[in-house]
C-alpha cells in the first residue's frame, strides 16, 4: 500500500491519560483512538494487528477440533437469572431494558447463553465432547478502565466453552486447550509462563493463566526457578518453613500492658518478640447465597491474608474487612488489642501456619493489653485450618522446595475446569449411556484478543517505538524513497516495493512528500518490521536495509535488493 | 470434517414463529437459533456462512482501495447529540446509563464515530480521499422484529464511510462503491438490481439501493422492462400520462349534496365522475427542527400520496396524517368533505398532476356537500406543486416512457451520498488548497451481512431445503456411506473424503449411524453444494455422486470418483 492513501495517524506526544507503555505506543502510533473512557477505535494499522492475533487463534482453535459459532453481544437478563449470576455479578455487568421494558446485559462473558445452546441441541452422550468458540466483542463496565486495550471496557475476546460426558473428557479437553494456547501464544512470539490461577467470577475447581512476562505486567506471579510451578500471587501457595522443634508453651497464659501498640510490627519491637510468633487477629465479614456472617481469621505474625483464598474457602460471594463497630462487637475491643483467646459466638479460622506457634502473643480483647504464652489448642480451641496466607517470594516452592521468585505479567489467556456449576443451575442435560439425565460437565477457555496485542507491545518495545513480532506485525517491511522528488529514487522505490508485492510481502510504500528523518520516525514508532531505504547510496547502485529488531544498516544491490529482503524476513 | 464430532442440529419442524422461507430454513437447518426476540445465537455452519460473505465482502472492500478499521459498539451520546441525531432517532437507539450515570447507546449506524474520527486525524485535502470500512455487530431495537436475519435487532453489517474535498471525489467513489457492490453481490452468486432510493434516517441527497430480487422480498420496487431504470417505490418516479387537451373549466363553481359520500370511489361513482377528475384533500401534521405545523396535500382521485416524497420535500424530522380534530379545525370540516376552495392560513401543497385537472370535483368544507367546476388556479391557489404522488406498475418509465413492472426485493446494500450532513453538524473539518477550513463532503455505504445470507436462502430454495450459491454453501461436498457398518463402504468413503480433503474441497463425511434417508435428508436441507453416495452400487465399484442443484445420480467409477468431483465443483 501506498502511504499517501493510507490513515496512518503518528502522534508525537504521548496521551496526557496513558500510565503504560502500550498504551501510549499504541496510541501514539496510530494504532488505537478513545472514543470514550475504556472504549477504543481500531484504526487501519491497529486493526491489522488485531486480525493477525484473530487468525492465529482462530487457525490452532480449528486445528484442536473446536467448532467456531458467533453468540449475542446483547444477553437477556432470563439467562443470567437461570445461572443465578443476574444477582451476584457487580456493577461491571452493564444492564438495561429495550423499548418494551424487556432486561438484558451485554455479555462480558458467555457461559449462560452457550449452557443454553447446549441444552437445546445435544441431547445425548454421543454427542459429545463439544468445543464450540467465539471471537467477539464484549463489554464490562470496569470501575477504572485503563492502560488502553490493557483494560478496557469494550474489547475483543476470544472464548471458547466445552461439554462433556465425564470428568476424563473435560481433562483431556482442558490439556488440548492447554497445548493450544501454548501454540497460539508461541505463534504470536510471545514470552509466556502458564501459572495456577484463581477462577474469580466463572467459578469451577481448577484454573490457569497464561501469562505474558512484561516488567510492568498488571499480575504479581510468583515462579520456581527450578521446577516448572509457577502461580499467580492470588492462587501461589507456599511449602511451609522448615519445622523447629520448639517446646510446647510451659506457662500459663498472662496479661501484659500495650499501650498504643497496635500494628504487628509495633508488638514485635515492644514485647521484644518475633512476628512469626505473633497472632494476628482479624475479622471479616462474608457473604454466601445472600446470608451475612462475620468470621475471625488468625496468621502469624509475619503472613499477610490472601483474601482470595479465604474467599474460595468460604465459598463466599463478597468478603470485606469489617467493620470496626463490628469488630468491637464480636471481640469487645478496636482492632490492634483482639485475639482468640476467650472468644465465644464467632467462628474462627487460622492459617495452617498458626499451628507451628507454640507460645504466641496475641490481643488480649482489651484496650492496651496483649497476652503471652499463647499456646493454640490450649488457650484457644483451633478447628478449622487451611492455607490462608499469601505466599511470598524467597518462601518454599510447594513442588520441589527452591525458593520462589517473584515475576510480573499480564493474564492474556485462561483456562478453566468448569465441572457443572452452570449446567446443574441450568438443568442442561443430556442423556448418558443407561438413558440417565446428567448435566454437562463444562470446561471454559478465554483469551484477550487486544489485550494479547498491548502485551506483545509491553514485551517487545524500545526507546523509538514499538518492535513488533514479525507475526503481528501490521506490514513486514517499508520502502522509503528519502526524497520523493529525486526520480531515480522513486523509481528504484517502486520498483523494489513492486517485487515485493508480487512476493506476497506486506509493504508499504512511504510516498509521502516528508523529510526522511519523519519517516523513519513514524516506521520505527509503528514497529514495520524492516525498511529499506532508497537515498544517496544510489549512486552506488546501493539501498540500505535495516530489520526494526536491528539496529545494523545492511547495504544492498538495488538490483537484487528485493530477493535479499525476501530472505530476510523469512528468515 | 467428520459429522459425528459436529454440531449440526437440524430441526424437522419450522418454527412456529417463522414466516418466510429464510427463517424456516436458516434454523431448521441449524444454521442459526434464536436468544431473544430479534437476536440470534450463528452455529457452526451458520457461521461458516456468514464468514464467507464477510470475506467476499473484505476481499472487494480492500481491492477498491478502501481501509477496515472497527468502532465501538457502545457509542457515548455525546457524538450522537453533535450531530443532532441523539434527539431526533426514535426508539430503534437503545439508550442506556453506564455505572456512571454516563449516557451511551448502542450504535445502529456509525457516522458520528466516523467523522468523530476523521475530525480528529484529518486535517489537509492532502489526506483526502479516505475510504474507512468495518464489518461489525450492530443493534436497533426494531418494533417488530421479524423474519429471522432478515430484520433482526442485534445484526452484523459491513459499513463504509468516505471523505472528499470535492463533490466529484465523492462522485467518483460513489461509482467506485456502486461497483464494489456489484462485484460482491456478484461473487456471492446472488441475483440483484441496484435501484433508487431514500435516503431515509441517514440523510443525504443521492442514494441507491441493492436489492437481491425475491417473491417474497419484503421491498416493493419498480422496474422499466426496457431501460435501467428502477426505483424502491418510496423513492419510485413515473412519467406523467400523455397530456390530454382539456378544456378550461367554464361554468362556475357550485355546490352538490353529497349525503355521506365520503371516499374518493364513493362520489366517483355517485357523481358519476372519473376519479382523476376528482381533488383528493388531505390534511398532515409536520415536524421540522422541532417545530410542528399542518399543511394540506392536494392528489388526484386516482392517486396515492407517497409519504417518504412528502416528509423528504417538506425536509421534516416526522410526517403524520392530521388528527380528525386539527383536519374540522382547519377546514371546518370532517375528512370525506374538505377541499382547497377558500382555505386561509394553511400551507396547500398539490402533487404536479394536480395542474392536470381543469373541471374537478372537490370536498366544500361542509358536511354532506361537494363542489363542481373547481379549476386549479382559479378557484383557489396553486402556489406549490410536487411530485408527491406514488409511482405505480403501468405508469410510464420517467426515462423511457416503458411501462414500469412491479418486482419485489430484499435490501442488502444501501449507498450514500452524505454530503456535508455530519461533517458541518459536528464541525468536522480540513484545510484545502488555500488554507481554508472546509467541512468534509461524505458518502457512506453500507451491507447488511446476515440479511445477504438470509436473501440468499429467499432466492434459492427448493423444496427438500436450501441450495446455497457455492460461494456461501458452509460446505462443497459430503461423502455418505450409506451404511456405516460395511466396512467396504466405509474404507471408500474415508479414502474419497480424504482425497478431496487434501485437495483443498471443504468436504464433510457423514459417519453418523443414521439412516441413509435421514442423512440425505438434512444435507439437502442444509444446501451442502454436491453428495458422493457409497452404496450398493458399490458392488460394482460405482459410488453416487449429485450436485445439491440437480435431481440427477451421476454413477462415478469410486477409484477416480474424487477426481471427478473436483471437476464438478469448479466447473
Amino acid at each position: 500500500m501506498r502511504i499517501s492513501k493510507l490513515l496512518m495517524p503518528t502522534l508525537r506526544e504521548d496521551p496526557s491519560d496513558a500510565e503504560v507503555i502500550s498504551h501510549k505506543l499504541l496510541v501514539r502510533a496510530g494504532l488505537i483512538q478513545k472514543t470514550a473512557v475504556g472504549i477504543y477505535n481500531y484504526l487501519p494499522f491497529g486493526y491489522r494487528v488485531i486480525r493477525k492475533v484473530e487468525n492465529i487463534i482462530r487457525a490452532e482453535m480449528n486445528r484442536a477440533g473446536a467448532q467456531e459459532v458467533l453468540l449475542p453481544a446483547v444477553v437477556p437478563a432470563e439467562l443470567w437469572r437461570e445461572s443465578g449470576r443476574w444477582a451476584k455479578y457487580g456493577k461491571e455487568l452493564l444492564r438495561f431494558k429495550d423499548r418494551k421494558e424487556a432486561e438484558y446485559c451485554l455479555g462480558p462473558t458467555h457461559e449462560e447463553v452457550i449452557t443454553a445452546l447446549a441444552r437445546a441441541f445435544v441431547h445425548s452422550y454421543k454427542q459429545l465432547p463439544l468445543n464450540l468458540y467465539q471471537i467477539q466483542t464484549k463489554f464490562r463496565d470496569e470501575l477504572r478502565p485503563r492502560f488502553g486495550l490493557m483494560r478496557g471496557r469494550e474489547f475483543i475476546m476470544k472464548d471458547a466453552y466445552s461439554f462433556h460426558a465425564t470428568q476424563e473428557s473435560l481433562d483431556a479437553e482442558y490439556q488440548n486447550m492447554r497445548e493450544t494456547y501454548c501454540r497460539i501464544f508461541a505463534a504470536c512470539g510471545l514470552q509466556y509462563k502458564v501459572v495456577q490461577a484463581d477462577s474469580g467470577n466463572i467459578g469451577g475447581s481448577v484454573s490457569q493463566e497464561f501469562m505474558v512476562l512484561a516488567e510492568n505486567g498488571e499480575d504479581a506471579l510468583l515462579a520456581c526457578p527450578q521446577c516448572a510451578y509457577s502461580a499467580n500471587v492470588e492462587a501461589a501457595v507456599s511449602a511451609p518453613p522448615d519445622s523447629r522443634i520448639v517446646a510446647a508453651a510451659q506457662e500459663a497464659v498472662r496479661e501484659v500492658s500495650t499501650p498504643d501498640k497496635k500494628t504487628i510490627e509495633e508488638v514485635s519491637v515492644f514485647l521484644k518478640t518475633p512476628p512469626e510468633n505473633l497472632l494476628k487477629t482479624l475479622v471479616y465479614y462474608y457473604k454466601v447465597n445472600e446470608k451475612e456472617n462475620h468470621i475471625v481469621v488468625l496468621l502469624r505474625g509475619c503472613d499477610q491474608l490472601n483474601e482470595v483464598k479465604l474467599k474460595n474457602y468460604l465459598q463466599a460471594d463478597l468478603i470485606l474487612p469489617a467493620e470496626d463497630s463490628a469488630v468491637v462487637k464480636i471481640t469487645g475491643v478496636e482492632p490492634g488489642f483482639c485475639g482468640p483467646v476467650g472468644l465465644k459466638n464467632v467462628r474462627i479460622i487460622a492459617d495452617e501456619l498458626v499451628k507451628t506457634i507454640s507460645s504466641g502473643v496475641t490481643g488480649a480483647n482489651k484496650k492496651d493489653t496483649h497476652l503471652l504464652n499463647v499456646a493454640p489448642g490450649r488457650d484457644f480451641e483451633l478447628k478449622e485450618t487451611a492455607d490462608l496466607r499469601l505466599a511470598q517470594a524467597g518462601e518454599k516452592c510447594p513442588h520441589c522446595g527452591a525458593p520462589l521468585q517473584a515475576i510480573r505479567g499480564i493474564e492474556v489467556g485462561h483456562i478453566f475446569k468448569l465441572g457443572t456449576k452452570y449446567s446443574e443451575a441450568m438443568q442442561a442435560v443430556y442423556l448418558d449411556q443407561n438413558g440417565a439425565a446428567k448435566p454437562f460437565i463444562m470446561g471454559c477457555y478465554g483469551i484477550g484478543v487486544g489485550r494479547t496485542a498491548a502485551a506483545a507491545v509491553e514485551q517487545h518495545f524500545d526507546a523509538n517505538g514499538i518492535v513488533w513480532p514479525p507475526a503481528l506485525a501490521p506490514y513486514h517491511c517499508v520502502v522509503i524513497p528519502a526524497n520523493v522528488q529525486e526520480s531515480a529514487q522513486m523509481i528504484t522505490a517502486e520498483k523494489i516495493y513492486q517485487e515485493l508485492l508480487a512476493a506476497g510481502v506486506e509493504v508499504l510504500l512511504d510516498d509521502r512528500e516528508e523529510r526522511i528523518g519523519v519517516k523513519l520516525k513514524d516506521m520505527e514508532l509503528i514497529g514495520i518490521s524492516s525498511r529499506v531505504v532508497i537515498g544517496k547510496a544510489l549512486a552506488e547502485g546501493k539501498v540500505e536495509f535495516r530489520l526494526r529488531s536491528s539496529a545494523d544498516n545492511e547495504l544492498l544491490p538495488a538490483d537484487s535488493a528485493a530477493q535479499t529482503i525476501l530472505a530476510r524476513l523469512q528468515a
